[in-house]
């Protein structure tokens, strides 16, 4: 039997990153359909040969375009991370570094909105992204177990204490609040006081 | 002066009915920009020139369609509206019809969203939807003055009594979550929680 091994390759990361951050604003301005990979290569200054040599086609890069975008999330998130302090502060900072996020990166948000919402999320493995997100899961997994937090599903407590910053920090949602350092303490309150025991 | 009369037309209920139900579809399928006047005239069943009687245009009908789903919306969320009862029971009863619209109306919901995303939301007279969820509104305003919901801005306490309806009902976003009573109940226990002072 004879396996043929695809030639490593030592991926440029600039272009990479330009790839990406041309997918991102193509779909964000024209929408899935008319996103190709050509339009998407000309956007990102590459040549559509270079976008395959990192993505097998159209759904392959906008697939791992959501999971870097997810990726970078949790490292933002993750920053300041300090275990040892009591549960509350943690998610204070990670709440923090959430609005961060959103306010810096109003592109990606939108992006991933819109492919949460598309028949392309069902091609994520879920278990990749969750892996980014296994600090957080742990930390309120933890609070579960100190009877800190309600004993409900993640997802539950996500709805609560993760989404509302998207919807919150969303300026065609939230049309009224200006996102400031008391708003989002005021908004970090609802969060806590809904998944608390 | 002359001033000219657009004559009165009887609307076509039924015909009204199949146009936003026949906007819905096609711009869940395919998005908004392939979304024709024509094309959504022949799923419908009219001719373009029946649409036009009602909207002047495509981004008045989609406008339009938008519009009338968060008048269906109230209409649902009032359902056994009750204002003699305790707040709480009040927005438990909202938050009940909620997911049972969600649940009935997918696509509506889906529209909705991508709406909400789109450049079209800013053409909404945000007035006139706002005038439709008047009476949950005042129930919100009178928990506050009656010091049994934070004093917050109402987008706010939406954040964490609404849409985590939309989440939590949105199959792509919550994988694992059954919806059931069970679970609906104990997610209003977290929304409660949330916004109560």
């Amino acid at each position: 039997m004879i396996i043929y091994f695809r030639p490593m390759r030592v991926k440029d990361e600039l272009k990479q990153e330009a790839v990406i951050e041309a997918t991102v604003k193509l779909v964000n301005e024209t929408g899935f359909v008319s996103s190709s990979v050509a339009k998407i290569a000309k956007e990102a200054r590459v040549s559509p040969a270079t976008i395959y040599i990192y993505y097998k086609n159209k759904e392959d890069l906008l697939v791992s375009t959501y999971i870097e975008i997810k990726h970078k999330l949790s490292k933002a998130l993750l920053e300041n991370f300090d275990e040892t302090l009591p549960i509350r502060d943690i998610l204070k900072n990670f709440w923090h570094n959430a609005f961060d996020f959103a306010r810096k990166n109003p592109d990606f948000i939108k992006f991933t909105e819109q492919f949460s919402n598309s028949p392309f999320s069902d091609l994520v493995d879920k278990a990749e992204v969750e892996k980014y997100f296994l600090p957080m899961l742990s930390v309120l997994q933890r609070g579960i177990e100190q009877k800190i937090i309600k004993d409900v599903h993640y997802e539950m407590l996500g709805a609560f204490i993760f989404f509302p910053v998207m919807i919150l920090s969303n300026p065609r949602l939230c049309t009224d609040i200006k996102l400031n350092e008391e708003t989002i303490e005021q908004a970090f309150t609802l969060a806590w006081d809904a998944i608390k025991l």
